[in-house]
């Protein structure tokens, strides 16, 4: 299977309880492009400014990823994001940010990368997400997060965005802010009703929701107090999910559960340090492992 | 096997957004009662003003709950909470409340009680509940609550009654203030070392978390969107986690587990309706469906 991912690439500055970095790669889909490489190759399209480091370039170099589709924009810069997270660190307090690049025309998507069968939108406009959408001439699997600025601000549009996609990946406070629903499982069925076939809720330290039409799958999080900074545990969740339905070649209930079991444990590997500090030299045999142990807190006898 | 309950009784008044009810029955023991007579019968070590109504104690007596240690106090009056839920309901807030009966003395242990073998001590004073456990000659199994308030006023009691029970359901707030550890799985481990052997962590709409010296154990909620009145959910879980445990003798991880399912299906009842509505009628056949439809749901595939 061929996995296209469309996303951001950042230069990240992060403070946590933990300690602090200053410019470090970050961006959704990078640590997307780094759980799901485990699993398969994956297809980047993205934009950077001339600022980029060729450090980090070196880095995205030496996972599986195709950067065909990596434009380096002359005169723009790269987006950045100053963050801070408190306390039980459940949420990011925006410092700063720069869209920069962003902001700017979307990428394209490389004619050769026009045959992918497996897709994730990260969060970008959600006109952009099917207008990228739409150079995928026909996937089987398409699958979209979002943000509460689209969600306020082109909620329209997205709901467009949405009865598009195969599948959604949201967190607790979007699928709430979309669907006015405080219920998660109200939230996950107005979703739903939208028009994809599957949508899983993210709720951080407390697991993830699975919703389809006739089935509800809760799962909880990688239980662990090693959480030095959570930036990129969702889309690490979203890259091992999509990086094993991938491979699997299937995204039956029974694959989706699987699927985000797996998501799990790459956003449990991510949080262990700052950036890509876990991640970058993580072999699939201990993703397997975690996975096992996991699998066995989870059963009942 | 015999269980034993001891905690509050009271007249509650409650506003959800879905309505609200003024005078009904409430408190800890009745919640934490009506689940556990499931599964085995529940001896009730409570004290009452000469306030309680007839009706109350007619629906008491409906189950198989022994009502030696019921102790109808001339010239005090029952306890009342009034309290308030508004969105999320994840928290309650107190509107009012009347000790009443319970800042006075201690009920007593009936001696026909002495001999009992499960206990559950739901949240009063610490010391009260090392008093009460004191007259229970030898429990197999002793399991207690707290609250915010013995944790800020009483640590050095409460503390010492950890020493003494085998296990302990806490909240998620309640862990992490008596451990000073944001994360649950540290907070978890900070209260083993006071002693007992187990605890569980509730985290109300997401689940409850077991820790034992060598294991970890993770649970989301009953998927739900039918939260009328969360009053109870609490109790309800301690009821169905007892009442189970008492019914198959045993408590080893592979008992705690399970019960914690029975225990996170009590609770999902109870929240269905306001005060005992929806479990009053419940028969065990409904229980035991919903604890097959959730482990359904909760199979990797």
């Amino acid at each position: 299977m061929s996995l296209l991912v469309t996303g951001s690439i950042g230069i990240d500055s992060v403070t946590t309880p933990h300690g602090s970095v200053d410019s470090v790669l970050g961006g959704t889909a990078v640590y997307f492009s780094f759980a799901a490489t485990q699993y398969v190759p994956v297809r980047l399209v993205a934009t950077v400014g001339d600022d980029f480091p060729d450090g980090f370039r070196t880095v995205l170099g030496s996972r599986r990823i195709d950067l065909a589709g990596l434009e380096t924009r002359s005169g723009s810069s790269t987006f950045r994001w100053t963050g801070r997270y408190e306390g039980t660190m459940n949420e990011a307090e925006t410092v700063d940010v720069s869209l920069n690049v962003l902001a700017e025309a979307a990428p394209k998507v490389p004619e050769s990368f026009a045959d992918s069968d497996t897709v994730f939108l990260a969060n970008t406009h959600p006109t952009l997400q099917r207008e990228l959408l739409s150079q995928i001439s026909s996937p089987t699997l398409s699958v979209c997060d979002s943000m509460n600025l689209w969600i306020e601000n082109e909620r329209s549009s997205l709901v467009e965005t949405l009865g598009l996609v195969t599948g959604v990946i949201f967190n607790d406070a979007e699928a709430r802010q979309l669907t006015g629903q405080t219920n998660l499982i109200a939230a996950g069925e107005a979703i739903l009703d939208f028009g994809p076939k599957f949508v899983m809720i993210k709720k951080g330290e407390h697991g993830v929701v699975l919703l389809t039409s006739n089935q509800v799958f809760a799962l909880p999080a990688f239980p662990t107090k090693n959480v030095v900074d959570p930036t990129g545990a969702g889309d690490s969740f979203a890259g091992g999910v999509m990086g094993y339905l991938a491979e699997r070649g299937t995204h039956d209930v029974a694959a989706l559960r699987r699927a985000m079991v797996h998501g799990t444990v790459a956003a449990s590997f991510t949080i262990e340090d700052f950036s890509l500090g876990r991640v970058r030299d993580l072999t699939r045999d201990q993703i397997d492992k975690r996975v096992s142990t996991f699998v066995d807190s989870l059963r009942l006898d």
